[in-house]
């Protein structure tokens, strides 16, 4: 089948990210490349792995993802190519592909430079190939040697605290500007922010026009919603605020 | 073939869509995606009626159009599966879906939700897998029981005045700033917009840079246009501002 | 394979260019579409011209390039099928495709005009049709007759100064903010911006944060950078900025 998925940061009307696929289709004709995104905010890795979590095992087995948002491009850090749960993923060492190096079964490569590639352009020198390659059924060791440095893992977790409720934070803000936090969500309790309690209730269509409410998202993370607004504007929210998740008291 | 198209305004930088995508390949590996637009405004049911008015008989028979723009995702609005002159849709109940409607020809039958779907994400969980199934050959029968309740169907029509004249509005505004009015073009004549009489020419790149004239659009419809220029900036119009189509008079 | 590339300035919200695919795809079905991008700044040719430079040479031979960025449609400019070095292009008369018309090479068709083509969107009615045939294995010379008039062409050169410098400008801005010059690198040597003296070096990653560095582009051309930063916003600098380099010295 042959599927490449392709997120960046790139935009697209410069062309770079033509030329990524053009260097595809060069090299493996039969590929089925499929845009995730290249508006991800410039040089914004934590987002692109936070989206990457979302799609990447919905993808059948043998895809391949390619992630260039690589603000260390031309530097030291390696370029890997990763096999995670009978997918594999190509991009570089700094966090981004955290989805899948967190799981245990995963196995990785560095991939070699090669002395021509540009200094500023591994999406195209380095990663466009790899998923070439990859997708046209090379094995994972014929792209590179064994990575066994330590390599960059990113993972936002809540913590417990004593009183059993949970801290946590506002890992994204999504195009609907709702909140999207690190809370899993149990049904019933309530979403402190701020000053403000809010309820978690069963979906955005809930309450009435203007209401702030928190819903257990489609990933399973508690997002806390405006009804027929926007809650990063109503509540003045960014990425990184600390969010508490109170558990609802023992029905009576 | 397998054709899928999608129009969303999920953005793409989330992952939401890449979710999306992942789900139709893994039900269905042959299927091949069109990407329409995931940049609809948020919530914007009118602005992705209008654009689905323009693509969706151009694709040939069979193509399955997949739209979620979806604000009462989770409410009791119902989910769609259409069948309209030999192409299908699928997506919510919420008028978005009227230029295939409003055909005599179409069926309709209502999805089922599935327990475990998400209340906030039918995009994945029942648009996607329904849109997958049709592309693979699935009747339409097989998705969902007849749907006979009423339909919300949108269609914003120009009135004829006592006098001959057409009374209008402006139904959206593309991306370079043109006036996409509901008025269907005479050939001549001329439209009076606010306290302005616009002159109906053949093409944008007629008369001098600023001027503002009206040309037929590709859809049929009149459109006022500012050469070298955007009508929306240079009018300060927007989505709903009243137009009048007068009639040229009899040639002397 | 039947690989056709579409370039526009059209967004994709307003679903004009889901009508163009489809148009391909009804005429074409085996037809693999691939966006190249649909956000170029609304008729900026120039900058359209520059990503092609970047792409269309990247992809297999026997790829068809759309590009429709084409302020003068339904004037009397001509519409374009071009065949160089093995790829195929369509587009307007407008210097968009000078990458490809440059070469020596080249051929080139002017395509009928159908009667019933809209005035305001040869992209529907005219290129997606070319770019199906040729696609489908028509060839050029069956899609119009060969064009002998002067076609527009466009190549920002640097110039050789006296001194041994070059004089250049700044010809496109990257989603980066990096400036992107017409200045050919050669190792070592410096740039000049204004009353600012640009050290030329290895990549984007050297230097401290906030230093305004040149480095040589994925494209073999300079361009001007700040680490961690826009060098656009730094520097103030917009296209067309004139930008002179220095030779390095001779080595001690």
């Amino acid at each position: 089948m042959g599927l490449i998925t392709l997120l960046t940061d790139f935009g697209t009307a410069d062309g770079y990210v033509g030329e990524m696929k053009g260097v595809i289709y060069a090299m493996y004709p039969q590929a089925q490349l499929v845009d995730i995104a290249h508006d991800v905010a410039p040089q914004d890795v934590d987002g692109a792995r936070l989206a990457i979590t979302r799609y990447w095992r919905r993808f059948p087995l043998g895809t391949v993802h390619m992630v260039v948002v690589d603000p260390g491009v031309g530097t030291s850090r390696a370029a890997l190519a990763v096999e995670s749960d009978g997918r594999f993923l190509v991009g570089p060492d700094n966090g981004v592909l955290s989805p899948a190096l967190l799981r245990s079964d995963v196995r990785v490569v560095a991939l070699a430079i090669p002395a021509q590639a540009s200094a500023t352009f591994h999406g195209r020198d380095v990663f466009a190939p790899a998923a070439a390659r990859l997708a046209g059924g090379s094995p994972l060791e014929a792209l590179g040697r064994t990575y066994d440095a330590p390599i960059v893992r990113r993972t936002p977790e809540a913590k417990r605290l004593v009183d059993g409720s949970m801290s946590g934070e506002v890992i994204t803000v999504d195009r609907f500007g709702n909140l999207v936090t690190n809370l899993v969500a149990p049904r019933g309790g309530s979403v402190v922010l701020g000053d403000r309690v809010v309820p978690i209730v069963r979906s955005y269509g809930e309450g009435a026009s203007g209401d702030v409410v928190a819903v257990i998202g489609s990933s399973g993370l508690l997002e806390i919603a405006v009804r027929d607004g926007s809650a990063r504007v109503t509540l003045g929210v960014a990425r990184g605020a600390p969010v508490v998740l109170r558990p609802a008291p023992p029905s009576a």
